[in-house]
């Protein structure tokens, strides 16, 4: 356990509170592990124009057939009632229409929820001989407009897809339909003493099969490695209806091209998910989290470097925020008192897990003792107990909702080398003063901030808005992808293309990549019908 | 450190003594890692036939252009002289034609080595144009003939780029030419702090792109994931002469479909890997290594599961030998005494790693304790010292060699789920002994032996025999096959599938996948020209 005198030094004049006013976004979980659930939240969020009315210049593709009263008998003949949304007076599938940053609404007038890998075998293959333009959808918890509909493409939803397949307890293999919730997911393999090696903000909503397809990266990257080394099969509908029943459960295959890889990030441009065969590793029994408070984002990367070689093995998560996300989490979470009574420039939260709890707590503290000494580390707490671990995470997790509530907000998911990682909000912040869009209401932008995954080198910058506005959009766009390409970084590190980034791959990926991968598009889906406008 | 009461408790009659007399194999290494190098050792093995007349089923294929002077001197014109070598009186190329296990021995005679991308560039752009078939090939060592030529291939070699390109200490992150040698770029990384995050025994001949090329496996994936996870970029020239430039070094990017997965593995099939980049963790500070007995392979399963969780995060390997394995181990090594005196029927090699030697300790010590408490370890040594450690890691790393240096050895590399895993070692002994095959010279077959990296599900079957031997193969194959395949295994692990195992893919993929793989190789290598009658 971490000793009193050491909890002393770090807390100062800072010590962590009860549970806190944070009521209906912690919940008890399965197991130690924090999970921090984000629910959507339309109400209170005004309705999105419509995409085509936002962004004229994207027509529809008249290659596309309209649907028309047969290809609807044709659903019907092989889905039930259950299986088929429409739109008519009482229902306007918004749902399935809106993303869930209320950034984009499409014009779909028909949802389909196949409960079978042979129905939605059957529909692709209508609708690619049809040409009628479809739009997979999983838990609709994507951040770049990828699962909406941009006009009227059909909706197919993998939600009734939602069944555990098989678990093996020796291996720790688990296979399960694309359509299980992940946290589901998660409790379910708690139970059996593993973990899912991923973990992210919408996981009481986003699927299984929809975190592949978008290659999600989250909060556990950093101890597990991306879903590209732990998913081990996939079973996938292509666009021409065939079924690749690829769901290995093999950690070693050197059979031929690695074809699953092709789909993982491919955000169903060319092909739906809907099974995952995944490793997953044991559940470690003993998580300590820390939050700490430093000068400069130099102190960021030098606390980084010293984390990574110290803890080693136990390292499960590196997070850093600065002050201004705190401010905006503090404003959201009113009333619940903050780790620190004092602002700092930076904070960092630095999660360990391991199978020896006494080991962890003295490697972490003899961390944090040598992380002090050198001065890198000005404040810092360490929770005690369970409770006090989930809040310190929440100063963490809460901060895209939090940037969100007071109106809206754009977010930019980036990879840069460390070096340059924070320097995108300094310079974002810069440019929206000089234009005259940051300040007091009614100008439109709150703030700019920064915040993610440092051990990813992912940046999360978030600019809390009062209301989504074109001149904010231009003083952003291109700015922040020509900011991240002359650095040499990606202009999506998780969240994908999409529809909001389609436009700017040629930020991060040269002519000869992105011939490859519109060859690649056209070789899976001649006609197109998967997902269009978006991705490439 | 290990208390004496412990060790005492653990070792019974066996004792580890010095370093032995294994010189040539063992070599001092830059850090504590354990690292083996298995030499090339031509000398003492027969010439093998020609490919062309061992397979006289496998036809040249006529649309390949024969070598005329005026390749040779398209080729003179962009290569200096020590970049091309040309077979003539002195010279036979046995190198570049014959693989490592001396089963294959093509007929080339030129071999390219250019000392550029571009060159390699120009060549296959010509190659391309003119229908000239080539053959990538890197260290050389791959295990099922893919890296010779078949025919009259040219020999590309990339053995000429051979230097690091970058690496940035704060981020781990590597970047090299494909031609350095494994060996080189650990030990480099070791300065560093820093380990490469795969290790095999071929390491001090194999290059980086070739272990890329063919998705090594090797014995740090229990830990560090497979090369899917941990490959960041590749730079590969294209079968047109189109050079992909993607060396990228940011560990999450989302934009468009993640190209470089289907060179991972590709055998050099649809490009020739030049450059790799690659995320490399902090070197653990501590290693152990115990060596176990046991007496069934129930029992290995039931360690196993025990140290995946109690081990959790310091577990590093997991390595299994069946008795078999470690006589012809002894027989190889004469007189070098084994970790134990008496024999028992499996043997279990785990390693753990971490940065706190102490908490290591009392982990491992903890972990053997309750298992030879439960009945599982019968006998157990553990490592005192550096020495020790690579004299327990002999026992795992030289038993390839040990198989094949009575005359010869069929290889299989498999993936099994656990609990058949060992069953297909009885099998094939029984198969062998049916047939009259196995026994006393003057019988081929000395012994079918199995080992290998039980943390994931990969056997080794090794057919140690007197010579090679087509009723041998012949009651081998396709046995071991069908009966991988009747366990949902895979037929190729690790090693992949080159010359060996093209015909056999259809044990492990569906007829779907392979359609998929098929159309992949078109689609990126229309002409046919890399790596011919191989893979697929």
């Amino acid at each position: 356990m971490i000793r009193g005198i050491i909890v002393k030094q770090l807390t100062k004049a800072a010590r962590l509170r009860g549970p806190g006013n944070v009521a209906g976004v912690l919940r008890a979980a399965a197991a130690l592990a924090p999970q921090i659930t984000i629910k959507h939240n339309y109400s209170s969020k005004a309705q999105p124009k419509l995409t085509s009315e936002l962004y004229p210049s994207v027509k529809r593709n008249p290659n596309y057939k309209k649907l028309a009263n047969e290809d609807i008998q044709f659903f019907q003949s092989i889905l039930t009632e259950n299986e088929i949304l429409q739109a008519n007076d009482k229902e306007d599938l918004a749902f399935y229409n809106e993303d869930w940053m209320r950034k984009y609404r499409g014009q779909s007038k028909i949802v389909l929820k196949p409960k079978s890998v042979e129905k939605i075998s059957q529909i692709l293959k209508y609708c690619n001989e049809q040409k009628i333009a479809v739009v997979p959808q999983g838990g609709n918890t994507g951040l770049v407009g990828g699962s909406v509909p941009v006009f009227d493409e059909v909706v197919l939803s993998v939600s009734n897809l939602n069944e555990i397949r098989n678990f093996d307890p020796v291996s720790g293999i688990l296979k399960c339909d694309a359509g299980v919730i992940l946290e589901n997911a998660d409790n379910f393999l708690a139970e059996h003493g593993y973990i899912f090696p991923l973990d992210l903000g919408a996981k009481g909503s986003c699927h299984v099969g929809g975190v592949v397809a978008c290659n999600a990266g989250g909060l556990r990257l950093l101890r597990y490695g991306s879903l590209h080394g732990s998913v081990l099969g996939l079973e996938v509908v292509l666009p021409n209806g065939d079924i690749l029943n690829s769901m290995h459960s093999l950690r070693k295959d050197n059979t031929g091209y690695d074809l699953k890889q092709l789909f993982i990030g491919s955000e169903g441009t060319i092909g739906i998910i809907t099974g995952v065969s995944i490793l997953t590793p044991p559940r470690p029994k003993a998580f300590n989290v820390s939050f700490l408070a430093v000068n400069s984002y130099e102190d960021v990367q030098k606390v980084f470097v010293k984390a990574k070689k110290e803890l080693l093995e136990i390292l499960s998560a590196f997070e850093f925020m600065d002050d201004k996300s705190q401010q905006l989490t503090k404003h959201h979470l009113a009333g619940v008192p903050h780790p620190f009574e004092e602002s700092y420039p930076f904070y960092i939260l630095i999660e360990t897990s391991g199978s020896n709890k006494d080991h962890d707590d003295e490697k972490l503290e003899k961390f944090l003792e040598s992380a002090m000494e050198d001065g890198l580390v000005v404040d810092g707490v360490v929770a005690q107990d369970e409770t006090e671990l989930r809040n310190l995470w929440q100063w963490r997790e809460l901060i895209p909702e939090s940037s969100q509530c007071q109106g809206g907000v754009y977010k930019y998911d980036v990879s840069l080398p460390l070096k340059h990682l924070y320097s995108l909000v300094e310079a974002a912040n810069a440019r929206l003063s000089e234009a005259a869009l940051l300040g007091d209401a009614p100008k439109p932008v709150i703030q700019a901030v920064g915040y993610g995954h440092v051990g990813d080198g992912n940046l999360h910058l978030n600019v809390a808005v009062r209301e989504y506005n074109k001149q904010v959009e231009k003083a952003l766009e291109p700015f922040v992808y020509e900011f991240v390409s002359s650095k040499n970084g990606s202009i999506s590190a998780e969240h994908g293309l999409g529809f909001q980034k389609k436009n700017y791959i040629g930020y991060t990926k040269n002519p000869q990549e992105i011939k490859m991968i519109k060859d690649l598009k056209t070789h899976f889906d001649p006609n197109g019908i998967l997902n269009p406008y978006k991705y490439i």
